[in-house]
């Protein structure tokens, strides 16, 4: 039997990365998709705790099944683990995301979400993410590595409660993979106002710019970005802070 | 000047527990509240970018100002320090969220995504719940626990890129304070069908219980709170998994 995934994401069922997903890995997985209806770009870790989540068939072919959801890319996760899959999956995969999700980007990303999620439930679990917003992004530099990390992370054993974040950098062949550490960085420059007819309230787009707050270290994800390496973090769920818990364990 | 404190939650700017918590604060601090205008539990670290949010005043005092804005409980945080601060808040609170936030469900809380975005902004940054969901839950027996933690989160230097989260258990006392880790854990029975008049799409209520992965350890907040103890976990924005960051650096 073939090896099974499952796949979603937070552009949607229908957004271009997911679907060179579907087609770089088919020919050698059987494959279920459960995403989200239309966009859920910062939608990080949420679930749905209001309204009833509608699921609807969308492509049913030879070891491919795509469902759209109306959740969140967490609630589909959960979903297609409880009421979809046809086995346990081998591996659970985010993306390929049109947009970067290194450093502190990874915290409001639905494709993080959907690692998470699945590292949450005991899978193992990979994101992938182009740093190209487009929505006709050309993913074809990835395939070679999307289908190299796709057969390391079944076969080695990723710890429980952890995945990998990948982010390619957006050019046209790539240096080589590198391991890193999350980059801190901040965002910057965010609230942009918006002039409204009514008074009464004030109204604000959210926006923004990433500021690095560690330019100089060459162990990042911001780094392998920004000298044209594809970045590989290997993300924890546990997210005690080790250090500060020894610190207070001492001196409270 | 008094130090000043930022507010947001993920019940709303009208839940007990925020209220509860300026009540208790604003004899000591200055205190600018910006809360989301109804309930955005389950809303983790997510930030709106779709439409424009609305921001609204509802109340200004001597010491007081809180504000409601339609967004997540991350965009209030965002617009917050962007737009409404008097000056650099010495902390930023999250709560009291009417809920645990222990363990796994510290990724799912928009109140942990209060204290997540004011770390990642640099400010050190608290988050309390109660395990209690009820609207009417009683805050009382927290009130000592709170100021003091408070007191100690601004007194001592919190490292930048971390915060803590502190969950009491549903008790009139408690025995103390329990320094933790997060326990792992993860939800069960999530999904629930609901019926629908029309065909086409399935539904489903997103629901389930939180299962004990390592119920013999006693050093998690999980432990602490099952045990009487009001737990406090710090935690860390870098999600880095440096033990499997070293070992496929030497694989890769």
């Amino acid at each position: 039997m073939r090896p099974y995934i499952l796949i979603s994401n937070d552009d949607g069922y229908a957004a271009g990365g997911i679907n060179f997903l579907v087609d770089v890995l088919r020919a050698e997985y059987d494959i279920l998709v459960v995403a989200p209806e239309g966009p859920r770009s910062g939608f990080s870790t949420a679930f749905t705790s209001g309204p009833p989540l509608a699921v609807q068939l969308v492509r049913q072919e030879e070891g491919l099944e795509v469902y759209s959801c109306s959740g969140t890319p967490a609630d589909c996760v959960k979903i297609a683990l409880n009421r979809y899959v046809r086995r346990k999956p081998d591996l659970v995969v985010g993306g390929i995301n049109h947009g970067d999700n290194s450093s502190v980007n990874s915290h409001y990303s639905g494709t993080i979400g959907v690692v998470g999620e699945a590292a949450m439930q005991g899978f193992p679990a990979v994101a992938f993410s182009l740093c190209d917003h487009s929505p006709n992004a050309d993913f074809t530099p990835l395939r070679p590595y999307v289908l190299d990390m796709v057969r390391r992370a079944i076969e080695m054993k990723m710890p429980p409660f952890t995945c990998w974040n990948v982010n390619f950098p957006l050019q046209p062949t790539f240096k080589g993979v590198k391991i890193c550490r999350m980059a801190k960085s901040r965002w910057i420059k965010e609230i942009v106002d918006c002039p409204a007819p009514r008074r009464g309230s004030k109204y604000y787009w959210m926006a923004g710019e990433c500021e690095e707050l560690e330019p100089e270290a060459t162990d990042t994800d911001r780094w392998a970005l920004a000298h044209g390496y594809v970045a590989v973090t290997p993300t924890t769920l546990d997210n005690t802070d080790y250090q500060q818990y020894a610190l207070l364990s001492d001196c409270w």
